[in-house]
């Protein structure tokens, strides 16, 4: 059977790999446009009220039956976390693999998630730290429900905001895949950490983080457990990130103690990002281990901020070398000028 | 001497390695940009009025001296390549090695040059065959001669069409980028074309072609010489690869027979999807071999075309699985249908 007829009879999503790279990229027929929707002038950016918004009142506008939720005192919820409903893994058995030619897929199943806070215009920039740090719980909480699942290998949390950064609805949300493999990204981060290790013995990250605490050139800000820094080889203009001073390569180990002063570092960030760049639009990301049954003790889970400041053409996209036009160092100290103590 | 403190003298642009990863960024100081010019209310869409049009008469908005024209037989220049005014690479001598604490960088000497053709509104899409064919032939004769240049191992082809896909001049113009350094996306695909005939003894790339020709599931346009198609594995609605059917490693050695042949499949491709698409944002880049003195008998060079219909958000940004909304089936049959014949 061809991947089209079995996809298109059961529409799930696929993972098709790259023959040459080995990469995977998903098809996601339960995303899926008609190709007249793809026509420049029919893509219009979609209304966000808070009149019409489907975050506000999750009971109301159809979505799936929460599989967490955070209520305040007053029984009202603060945090709920539901199946996406247009997602981009679907749930199912184990992958099914599809073959084509010389051409190898697999069934797109997985799990696809979204944490939503209560408030419309309470952007992550304009929290409270409890607030963040109620993110974070929610964060690990789903993620050691899901890590075991027997079809999810590896697990991406993120969030987008903004428009440019690919958020389509305004109302403060991130989403959790569970997916079957491991992102092409972190595996160059694994292999490049267990690398350095045998070489030095050391962990690169806590090699990075005790330097950049030490030079203070690039840092951002930081407490006793975490820092944020602009990375020396940043991919993009203002980009940030946070990790833990002490080695740890698995997020979801993370403790209760620990994560007021995440939310603290991780609050004064994306503040000073938001006073200094005029509410961006950004995107960031938790790099941890795969959650495949393997060890990874060399590497150190770290959240990498990526501010929304400039377009990617064609040369960033499609050598993977990226120009920024600003040095680090400047970044970092445009953003330490805004930090409030 | 530190990083920061000699680039800032010599205000050079820098290549950054990541200490994990390998991979290198580009901090173009050359292209500098003060911390507030990031701020969101200040970037506005650059004016293009073909008034103020820099590349339509180049000679008077101070451009740099031509390194190659082409004029048509009333001796009007068709097309012309000068230095870019805004360099992400600089002109100098062997890169010296920059390094901070644990770091690693040099400097980003180079080449960054513009291919320009004379008609403000003539974009690709609405080209002659043999006005792209005279386009090709630019880019072969500026890589003959930049790939001698002792400092470049490697020569990035690419055209930005549009603003979401960062071509922040309106007139239709290519970039040639020659630096010290191979892309690591393009490494990748070495690697993997390597491993591939290791284990098959083909090249992966001509039975991607042989496959694709014979299958007729997502082939956009072929003539004898050259084939485009939807790949397998598209990490974009609507990405097109066009290349050759006859192995071959190196662009520049295409002959000048094949060029029209190139031209027409080309053409037909743009065409489409500008009819298709409604003139959608792109960036094309070719993937060629390196020009650092070694050989790569498998790899196939090819132009890879990604049109710009969504946006890519954090989970792509970041892992580096790509979510695509279109079957690439069924993107290559509503291709196929805008092909005029």
């Amino acid at each position: 059977m061809t991947t089209e007829s079995k996809t298109k009879s059961k529409n799930i999503s696929e993972l098709r790999q790259d023959i040459v790279t080995g990469d995977w990229v998903v098809i996601a027929t339960g995303r899926a446009k008609r190709p007249e929707d793809f026509i420049q002038s029919k893509r219009e950016a979609k209304e966000n009220d808070i009149d019409s918004c489907v975050f506000c009142n999750p009971e109301e506008t159809g979505q799936e039956k929460d599989v967490l939720i955070y209520r305040t005192a007053d029984k009202n919820w603060s945090l709920r976390v539901f199946p996406n409903k247009y997602p981009a893994f679907s749930r199912g058995k184990v992958p099914c693999s599809l073959e084509e030619g010389p051409y190898f897929a697999m069934s797109g199943t997985g799990y696809h998630e979204v944490v939503v806070t209560r408030d419309h215009y309470n952007q992550i920039a304009l929290m409270e730290k409890m607030e963040i740090a109620e993110i974070f719980d929610a964060y690990q909480e789903r993620y050691l429900d899901l890590m075991n699942k027997k079809t999810v290998n590896y697990i991406s949390v993120f969030h987008n905001h903004g428009n440019e950064a690919g958020a389509s609805i305004v109302h403060p949300h991130s989403q959790i895949m569970g997916i079957p493999v491991v992102s092409p990204y972190l595996k160059l981060e694994l292999e490049g950490a267990e690398k350095y290790y045998r070489h030095s013995r050391h962990c690169v990250y806590c090699v990075m983080s005790e330097y950049e605490s030490q030079a203070q050139k690039r840092v951002v800000f930081e407490n006793d457990k975490f820092i944020a820094f602009c990375p020396f080889a940043s991919r993009a203009a203002f980009e940030v990130w946070v990790m833990p001073k002490k080695h740890s390569p698995y997020y979801e180990r993370i403790t209760d103690k620990d994560k007021p002063e995440l939310a603290e570092v991780f609050q004064r960030t994306m503040s000073s990002i938001y006073n200094s760049l005029g509410d961006p639009a950004y995107n960031f990301y938790i790099h941890t281990s795969p959650c495949d049954g393997k060890d990874y003790p060399h590497f150190h889970w770290h959240i990498e901020i990526l501010p929304h400041t400039s377009t990617w053409a064609g040369f960033e996209l499609q050598t993977g070398i990226e120009i920024s036009t600003i040095q680090p160092e400047a970044a970092a100290k445009h953003l330490r000028k805004q930090i409030k103590t």
